[in-house]
């Protein structure tokens, strides 16, 4: 990291922050806070220097205190970070905070972060829909950030810096990565989904196993209202520092399944004109977009990858596919009712939670807003 | 049974047989097949005399032959009978012949077995879409039979009194079975469905474990055209001995999940008029059809089963329903896209395969065919 | 039911009380309460007449209360009980009491009950090691019943009547159903256990999934112990009215795999004296013994189903077999360490919960301790 | 690379070999065969020059004719390569041969290439226990690999220099890491397992689905077997080269579970002597043998993980730990009737299989049996 005159300015391909910056997680024992903890190991840009725990663990070295469920064990970086409360003051030293807080107290939480100066990135629901608050996804809504403007003129946080950022709920992200380069080359109108989710969309110890071994569950609450919401503000414009939402429709039914990581959704869309199987295809397969431009590190070398065997993609095998940060798309063919259908796969506490976090933030860098 | 002269004729609701009509099952030791074997111990009208296997399985008593799955033990009824060669001749001392071989070799036999004037109920595709060949549901078509008398007439039949009807895949009958009461009360245009199949489905040893445990497998050969196509004969009409096929579109999408038994289909529908929830609703939970009007001993109370929490229908909970004959329906809400959604759960080898069957060959004694 | 001076007597074969006996369910709506419901249902000896359930739940009707997870409907029977305080007193209008109750609390719940009158057949482990109290198999030890006059004095009830019964744990259960037929052919000195335990034996919502899927869990808190102590006391004797522990020795690990219900227990075993292959196995499959001479309702025709295939048992196939309150052994081998080594399962909770309680009160009943 | 003077020497700490080594594997599309191409990506010292397919795949490039069921992709570098017939001759430009054969096929055609001069590192069963062919797992008996001047002589191979190296059944493997230490610490008497395998280890499509989702499978052909006599050869030793079988008993009970990677091993140890669990708990956590000083590429830097949390090990959890090398032992603690008992996990197609053979080439090649 250097200050070399030469160095790519914010904005442009291969931008680095000059210095190492600071970062620290919310919600870090939980589900989505283990993969943060994960996900930050030798991140090249962010270090991390405090992880926030429940009243319960506050005080507890991170190790003792997380019931870690990845892999064997916790990275060594973290393991004997001690977990402070989750209140601003000189233990949160560091200028972004990622969060995963739980229900409604992720909200007020966040707020009294952002007042106190932290740029916060936010899986929770609570902001998502507020009229100044970014619900970003790098590849699809970068220029979305420029509402921050609006955000931190609205809640008097224009002096400390301060700002909140989010990123959709986990099916939501893969349904735009793969509905955007369809808009783009041919408009939308409608986006049936069926979705067969993940266990670990539910957290720890979320769904029972009684619930799930030989089983389909029927009912995900509040996840098809998200679905049917979040992608018009995110695939929509911002205009004069407003959002405007696009104006397809989303019909979602979304059940979970006995799959441990990874979303699956069968989609049907109807496009804004006619369009042939190798042009859709096409689309899918070439695009690229911002963060790709960027070269930010957790970007995927493509977002959207396009399979061909009709066996694919599989929630198993396609997961990690570019640092499980990519949507996996397969069985393209034409739909009977709407235009095309295909099924997508993504791996949701990666790039549906945790990596969408640190994608935004590595995004926020590179346009220079911390900093 | 009687001939008591007020005993009920054909097709007057509670008809029965006057004596025990023997029956034999092709391919007895399959998958479905063991269904057959289970679901006729102790029928009412029905009396198992001949069990066809394999060629390896031929001269071996059932009990050896069949590697039994369905639960402890084969039915006492069954264990010692001798399984015969799959050739019309005195040791098929039956009527009625159920079926369930696999792949192309079943079209043959069951013609072979037909054209000695075996009444064949059949599971396999082979004939399904045949312009003479019922694909019969009792609660939908059961008017379909009478194209028999255009069959046997066409290949020769009439004679021996032989004929082939066929049920339709498992998917699809539940599908049906659910669309039908919206088809007669609001008239139906457009269907789209994405199914969670069982791994009973694919028989026995069928779907590899790696294939599915922690995994969706988003691909079964064939299973979407079938879904697409045979509910526009079954719920279409027969004129001057033709099928009309109905003129609905239908556009599926077929997974295969973790799940033993009963497949789960998300469907959305647009139907033929505006139609209130209520109205519906009450359409699907008030459906009584031939079937249940005439009283046929494996026919459910209702056919379809409407549930009213968020939670169902689930395939654990909900396969057994109504002896397994049932369709249950939740989840029921409005579509932004097409008019309604909901959510089905249906025995795939009960309902959708063997138990389908059986009640075709009840229907068809109920309506004189027999004898 | 008559009192026709032929009918048998307690304690002879074909036993049968002369009236409907009056039973309540306490933890009516846990997952074992749900299964005492479900086998409650149509019971020829005994009547449901009240159900009790948490604070929470009381006053409701059982089926709105119950997250009934057994099959798609609360038996027509109870539907409509309303759920009472776990309270002596008019509400409780019968004589016998199962019991499911969780935790610490069930103890002082039952002694309360007890006290007040009420015959007690407790799941639960707190009375199941007292000097007082019958750890019951009727198969097994039906003699130690008679501990039950050393209760009553002890604990100041024999006016009103009231005592405590209680069953073992559910791998407990199985295990001393095989091992007691070879104590009594051949002596019993060691048996090591390893057991695969469902995920039922957990209760609701037990064991969090992302546990099990693609996992076996290494740990199930106290059941070890149980393992070890219970089978020494439940196949010891009762002398002068004091238990006097068998002297063989139990070595158990416990773990759980993905099965929904049926205990599976890899067992190795050191008689007490030399025998050959086929002695053991006539000792396990001609086995009868006390439930099966009175003919209880519930008992099984055989307690031990042994199977010759080596690929059985297996808890999907076997864990119905004789209304699921069998266990079945097979692989019976010689075991190079010990003498001989076998697989058992059986289901966990019907045989090893709620149908072992209530066998324990048909042996009771019969016994004549009822009334 | 280099043959620098100062460069460590076969057989001493640090040595590598002087240059890239040439390896083929027989059997590379199969389960085991895609992780010998998945783990030699990138090896330090071996590079794939040949792959071997069945009759029906020679002649096809690798990633068309393997259906790669690891992850999403086939190695880059094995893509394209064609793959060629089981025959000694051009095809094969390599020195090192893994094998990964089905059946009794495997032991002649490793025979046939062993005669042609290959090194042949088989994970077959077929000449396991053959008087003359090392069972090897490096860190319990690198000395045997001395008979394979026998082999040779034996054979007739001497002059071209191939011979077979074999390495143990997958759940032998792991349970002799963990016995090894107590063997040598304490001596070791008597072990009784029980094993929960994983689907993998019989490959693919390998165990239907029907057969495990909900169930447990309680037998696996031939494996008992192996389990009760490899380890006495692998733990015994090699003098004047014969080998001397060790003289402890094993009594094994094999069990499929619904786990896709990794074996489950319940085990209960009589040692030599007394011995304290500090001691016991020493001997397996510190235990490093030949590879760890060797620094052989593909060893775990810790042969057995203790761990000892109650929950520990998993096999979800625990099986990639040391690059899926290692085994994972817990819940040590007294056994009633043999001295210890713990549990242990690892990874069974890479320490197991793949891992194992590609180790045994690694420790052959610094004992300077490779050039």
């Amino acid at each position: 990291m250097s200050s070399n005159p030469l160095s790519p300015l914010p904005g442009q391909a291969g931008f680095k922050p000059s210095r190492p910056i600071k970062v620290g997680v919310l919600g870090a024992t939980g589900a989505v806070g283990q993969r943060f903890v994960q996900l930050l190991e030798g991140h090249p840009w962010f270090t991390v220097t405090a992880l926030g725990g429940s009243e319960r663990s506050v005080g507890k070295k991170y190790a003792q205190a997380a019931n870690w469920r990845l892999s064997a064990n916790v990275p060594a970086y973290a393991r004997d970070i001690t977990l402070v409360e989750g209140k601003p003051g000189p233990d949160w030293d560091c200028e972004i905070i990622f969060t995963s807080l739980p229900g409604e107290m992720a909200g007020p939480v966040e707020e009294e972060f952002a007042a106190a100066g932290y740029k916060i990135f936010s899986n929770s629901k609570n902001h998502r829909m507020d009229a100044d608050v970014p619900l970003l996804v790098p590849e699809i809504n970068p220029e979305h950030s420029a509402v921050l403007e609006v955000q931190k003129k609205n809640r008097g946080w224009t002096e400390k810096g301060g700002f909140i950022v989010t990123n959709p709920n986990c099916t939501t992200i893969h349904l735009v990565l793969a509905l955007k380069p369809l808009q783009d080359a041919f408009g939308l109108k409608k986006v049936m989904v069926t979705s067969l989710q993940s266990l670990s969309g539910a957290g720890y110890p979320g769904v029972p196993s009684l619930d799930i071994v030989d089983n389909v569950f029927p009912y995900i609450g509040g996840e098809e209202e998200k679905v049917e919401i979040e992608p018009l503000k995110i695939m929509g414009g911002l205009e004069a520092g407003r959002f405007v939402d696009s104006d397809f429709v989303v019909s979602a039914t979304c059940t979970r399944v006995a799959v441990r990581e990874a979303h699956t959704e069968s989609v049907s869309v109807q496009l804004g004109r006619e369009a042939s199987l190798e042009e859709v295809a096409a689309a899918l397969a070439d695009w690229e977009a911002e963060p790709q431009r960027l070269g930010l590190p957790t970007a995927p070398a493509r977002p959207v990858l396009l399979r061909a065997e009709l066996d694919r993609p599989q929630p198993f095998l396609d997961r990690e596919g570019e640092g499980a940060m990519a949507t996996t798309v397969g069985r393209l063919r034409r739909c009977p009712i709407l235009d095309y259908k295909f099924i997508l796969t993504g791996h949701n506490t990666i790039r549906g939670a945790a990596g969408a976090s640190i994608l935004n933030a590595e995004l926020l860098t590179a346009q220079g807003w911390i900093k």
